[in-house]
């Protein structure tokens, strides 16, 4: 591919320098590829500064005391609350204070040229990067462009929206104040992140889940167990429950939420956590034929399917797989493979599970959240696997009830966890679990669901005892009958 | 096979009723065997009273609260010492207080005879059961007799022994006393959980490693990071130090150690995690040409392979493969669909990793240390592999440097991974880490070896932003180069 005149010629370019984009830059880099990465905001994306880090960083804590606070013992030893400026200060720390030299380092540290300033498409192979002293820089790309600028808040369109000033991610990440009275709108995983993390920092929240619940893309009993659990912790669960309009007179003091059955809500501050859409509306998507504020459609090698000759990938969440940032590493470690073997001209193995394709993009997406409880899967739920026509079992299993190991990490242990077995292909297509402790045991079912581990198999694979993980013996057991 | 004159007359005779007994009664039950399960002590066993199970009761608050004050924002919320005597409460909870019942109506709940009392061998498939009585009752097996005693703690041969009146682990996970001054002698599983748990409970342990150092059968490097941590957490570690003579007149008061240097160590109580020796001195081996005292030898099937027609099987610590109650309960999970395919004349396949053989026994044995840093392994060590001429390469992981979810799970994370890849198989045959929040990370390895997940394959299995099983992310990328 031949590129046309312009400032500079790449071999690659990254449009939007997130961890997606750091990772594809770093893969394409490795194979000794030449890189440009364009950033207008800072170097790391929303992941580092206003989204996984930074509400992990908030989270671990909160769910630290709690679990101490689970057990007999342990329970005497913490006598206060979690200490708010510790915790703003741990997040501070993680989030760099908002300062991306570390990840400009970085990518020295690797060879990429960084761009600062407003990325898009110019025409098939060309990027017009406007920076930030007004110039613009023309870049084409020698054999891919690869578009992983992300996604931002989607607001539902109330009357009074602007004049409320709502927290998006953003704010409920970064904030240094504790509100006193929270409304979070939105029962997603951002919403229910968020609902831990401030009632534990001491304000009183309400979360309004609307009509599907909370974590309404998970098997049905994760959000009922999770409503139930924050009522007893003390944050005021509203089912079915929305606003229609909001109020803020001249967008300080409290804000008003109206509600769908004329009740009103008085809150200090007002999160939106209603949904995300694709940071695509601005990046020159017309140029090349596209839609822009469009979701950014992909193969299996990621490559951008309306655009002819495979040259625009894009990665993470814009090209809505899955709106999580390991997903998105992962589909920038293998497009990295592909742009780096069509650059080579070595052939492109897009069978599944193969080098080149995102294989578990479709079967094996695992998702934690870090809430508390904590919950978690990967693959499909058991309507999911319906839907798709499998012929499937499912299985269930109380944690409390059936597992040691559980009831010996928090007393009074309250847990579930279901198993999806493909009664065709023998193995598990989708496992799901929630309660204490579970937030680095879901990666046991995401080896085995993408790893195709036969159910008869599994049978060998023992678990220590007394561990949480004997989940797994319980569940077998289930299914064996 | 007939069975001789008797009592009573069984499909299946149990001897001994821990975890592992109580497996293969249920899963012989539940295939149609009538059982008779004969026990001399507590139903449950050592696991379930004076091991496994109360020490993990007992770190378990331990660790909690050690996590708690590892992270900025928690640790404010610590402000004490974890509480010995919640933790004893909690411990003798689940221990059920040293009393049976609930395991008994548990063998009742299956249909399995209890039987009270000493059982020996007495000829091929013959239990003679010495009662609390004094009575004799003798018992027939029509198809199968397993050996599920277990083993007790093995002592050198020291002077001064019997009067030091040493703990062994069934003190250590029963006293109601937090001894002052507490010396541990054995750098084991047993003597690194201990020293975790009663080094937080108040005592001053010092705990003498022995020429081995800790968890010797572990990759080398777990020893040497706990030994760090423990000397960092107050525990005064001697490598290479153990005791050569014990004095303490009269059996009460303070007991001292002489040490192999001539020094002396003064203490409160001496506890002796020195290894275990298998509890067949008298079960009557000898009567059906076996040495008592000896570890039971066994084929796939755990049958016991120096006796004919496979009416024998020993199952648990008894075989030696691993003295871990998983491991057992895998065992008798095994066996117990051996003995019942073989008293219904149905084939038994022994073929690797097939229904009727233990071969995660070879290959797959997982191991936590609930202590504080965790620990745990599955599968060979570097060493092991080598020295089963695999060839491999080993590739290594700083979980504190490298894994961002670890850091953000305790602040300072120091940890550390291994990976060990049989480079002709293209599988893991071995997975080591070591730090905190690891416990439930063994079993994604444990799935992986057992489940001979390719590592190409493992590539596509995705590890959640950010927890600590990104670990995997990071193994993978090192070994990839």
């Amino acid at each position: 591919m031949s590129a046309p005149a312009a400032d500079k010629a790449y071999d690659v370019i990254v449009i939007g320098v997130g961890p997606i984009g750091e990772t594809v830059a770093e893969r394409t880099r490795a194979a000794g590829l030449s890189v440009a990465a364009v950033e207008h905001e800072l170097v790391g994306g929303v992941c580092s500064y206003w989204a996984c880090i930074p509400s992990k960083a908030m989270l671990r804590p909160v769910v630290a005391a709690a679990d101490a606070r689970r057990v007999n013992g342990a329970r005497q030893a913490v006598t206060g609350p979690v200490d708010p400026q510790g915790v703003f200060a741990r997040r501070d720390y993680w989030a760099d204070d908002w300062k991306d030299d570390g990840q400009v380092d970085y990518l020295k540290s690797i060879g990429a040229d960084l761009i600062r300033g407003h990325g898009r498409l110019a025409g098939p192979c060309r990027v017009a990067v406007e920076t930030p002293d007004g110039q613009t820089i023309t870049l084409s790309a020698r054999h891919a462009v690869a578009v992983c600028t992300g996604s931002r808040s989607n607001f539902p369109p109330l009357p009074g929206l602007d004049e409320a000033r709502p927290w998006t991610n953003r704010e409920a990440t970064s904030s240094r104040d504790v509100p006193g009275r929270l409304a979070i709108v939105g029962g997603g995983g951002v919403g229910v992140e968020m609902a831990t993390a401030w009632n534990a920092l001491g304000s009183k929240v309400t979360l309004l889940a609307g009509g599907h619940g909370l974590l309404p893309r998970m098997e049905p009993f994760v959000g009922e167990m999770m409503a139930r659990a924050y009522a007893e912790a003390g944050i005021d669960v509203r089912m079915g429950a929305t606003a229609t309009s909001l109020r803020r007179p001249g967008g300080t003091g409290p804000v008003t939420l109206t509600m769908k059955d004329g009740s009103e809500l008085e809150a200090d501050e007002v999160l939106f956590a209603t949904g995300r859409k694709p940071l695509t509306d601005d990046i020159g998507l017309e140029t090349v034929g596209l839609e822009p504020g469009s979701w950014l459609e992909v193969d299996d090698s990621c490559a951008v399917k309306a655009v002819g000759e495979r040259w625009l990938y894009a990665l993470g969440d814009v090209n809505r797989h899955a709106l999580l940032t390991h997903q998105g590493k992962y589909q920038a470690r293998i497009a990295g493979a592909v742009i780096a073997a069509r650059a080579a001209g070595q052939p492109v193995d897009t069978t599944p599970w193969g080098p080149h394709a995102v294989t578990a993009d479709h079967w094996a997406v695992p998702q934690v959240f870090f809430s508390d409880p904590q919950a978690g899967a990967v693959g499909l739920t058991a309507e999911q696997a319906k839907k798709a026509g499998r012929r499937v079992r499912v299985v269930d299993v109380d944690m409390g009830e059936k597992v040691s190991g559980a009831g010996l990490y928090a007393d009074g242990y309250t847990g579930r966890a279901r198993m999806v077995v493909d009664e065709d292909g023998g193995c598990l297509i989708g496992v799901t679990m929630i309660g204490p402790g579970v937030e680095e045991l879901i990666h046991s079912a995401t080896v085995a669901v993408a790893g195709q581990v036969p159910v008869d198999r599994l049978w060998h694979v023992v678990p220590c005892f007394p561990s949480i993980s004997e989940v797994w013996l319980r569940l077998l057991e289930a299914y064996r009958g």
